[in-house]
């Protein structure tokens, strides 16, 4: 995938982030279904909270239609069943990309990206309980999955594409896990800048002229903040892991044991 | 519930609708997940649509979180499980309306909706198949309950709030199964108008400044004519059903059967 074509897909998430923020914001806190042990309605099942419980079975249902074959779509819970309708043919390797799907994973930032978003419910929603639980979550799946999305994406796809562009620098560099000058170079600060100037003006256009008595609006600092403190880190941070994983991947097998050698199970070589 | 609570958050659906239905048309029109017996990838279940078995999936997990227990969250599916997490609790009679929970699916609108919805996805997707059937399916099935909780609340409220300014023409035209004119004294074309003229106005906001390299637009006269040609006349027609349901029950009683008596099992009397 050639890198206009990543940044484009980036680019239109950025719409997708902001009007789920803004359709979840239409509901109330609802805190009660993020507590432990909410899930006692008529029966007690776990202790998990009403929101760990309804995510897990849609992403339940999510794996079984194939979804997590895309490295975007990275799981937030574990212990998920095996694609079993539609979805991508199980291939081994993408060729886009330098490491096979069972190992998309070693590349899963779902549970930062989970703990911002909790926060920034309080500071998005008004106060209170409206009782509509079931919309309320489903609107924060919806969000998450946004948000992951767009993390993963960048990831992967801006991750291969900075590598293919220098390759024996970042194979350098990724071989003597060298992550400080792995971060300064997948880092373009311009580009940031440019990015949260974007989301910041989307966030007014897409509000503006809003009937305040009838919705609420999403203070667009708030989204900018999503960005710069939670979605472009830990997108870099993606990058950083995927390129690890891709490029020291012979380092890592028994017989030639490195300093990124945390998984000394012994593999198939991935492409390169 | 008062007309005016009910009109804003009937005004601030339409925002959940045009984005949603936006969010839609990012991707392509992929026919093939709606094909019947297109479950098919790893193992062969049932002659359904890949599309019928995960909205049926979505929405059993929904019914479990008691979803259905609102009168705007009618299914698209029979035989769904009882609630069991979660959710408002049990009541027989919510006190803002004139029938009991079990009774709102006499006025369940849902086959009609889905099947215009279908009719609209060439007309706002691109041509083509992108592979991304988990999601163009979860946007789907945001779309068609985003329009259904748009009927149903029209439908359910609207009609309530209607009957309670005129209780005794509503009544009595009920009683004579006088749906033709009770079909005119539910209907407002000045305010239907203005609901249109707000969608298209709103579909264009949401929509301006766009940039079109990254993200599809929507025409949005699909939209005006989705509510001109669905979601009003649906509405209206789920008004007169809430009416007829709520007003003629004694005429279904075993010992005086009416005209509207199609389901003439003994019933508790409604409160009204």
């Amino acid at each position: 995938m050639k890198l206009r074509a990543v940044t484009k897909k980036l680019e239109s998430l950025e719409e997708t982030i902001i009007v789920q923020l803004s359709e979840r914001a239409q509901l109330c806190r609802n805190s009660a279904v993020y507590a432990p042990e909410s899930t006692s309605c008529s029966e007690k099942i776990t202790s998990q909270s009403l929101f760990d419980l309804r995510f897990y079975q849609w992403e339940r249902s999510e794996s079984l239609f194939g979804r997590f074959l895309r490295p975007e779509e990275r799981p937030f819970n574990r212990g998920l069943p095996e694609p079993r309708y539609g979805g991508l043919p199980p291939e081994e390797t993408l060729p886009e990309l330098g490491i096979p799907i069972r190992e998309y994973d070693e590349v899963n930032l779902t549970s930062p990206i989970r703990e911002a978003y909790l926060q920034l419910i309080p500071r998005i929603c008004p106060e209170g309980d409206d009782g509509l639980y079931d919309l309320s979550m489903e609107r924060d799946i919806c969000v998450l999955t946004a948000v992951s999305r767009r993390v993963h994406f960048g990831a992967f796809y801006v991750g291969e594409c900075k590598y293919r562009q220098e390759p024996r620098i970042f194979r350098t560099l990724a071989e003597h896990g060298d992550t400080r000058e792995l971060a300064q170079r997948i880092t373009r600060k311009d580009v940031e800048e440019r990015i949260m100037s974007r989301v910041r003006a989307k966030a007014h256009r897409l509000q503006r002229g809003i009937n305040r008595r009838v919705r609420n609006v999403v203070d667009p600092e708030e989204i900018v903040q999503l960005y710069r403190k939670t979605i472009i880190p830990l997108t870099k941070e993606g990058e950083i892991r995927y390129l690890l994983r891709r490029l020291t991947d012979h380092l890592r097998r028994p017989t030639a044991r490195g300093p990124m050698d945390r998984h000394p199970k012994e593999r198939s070589p991935t492409k390169s």
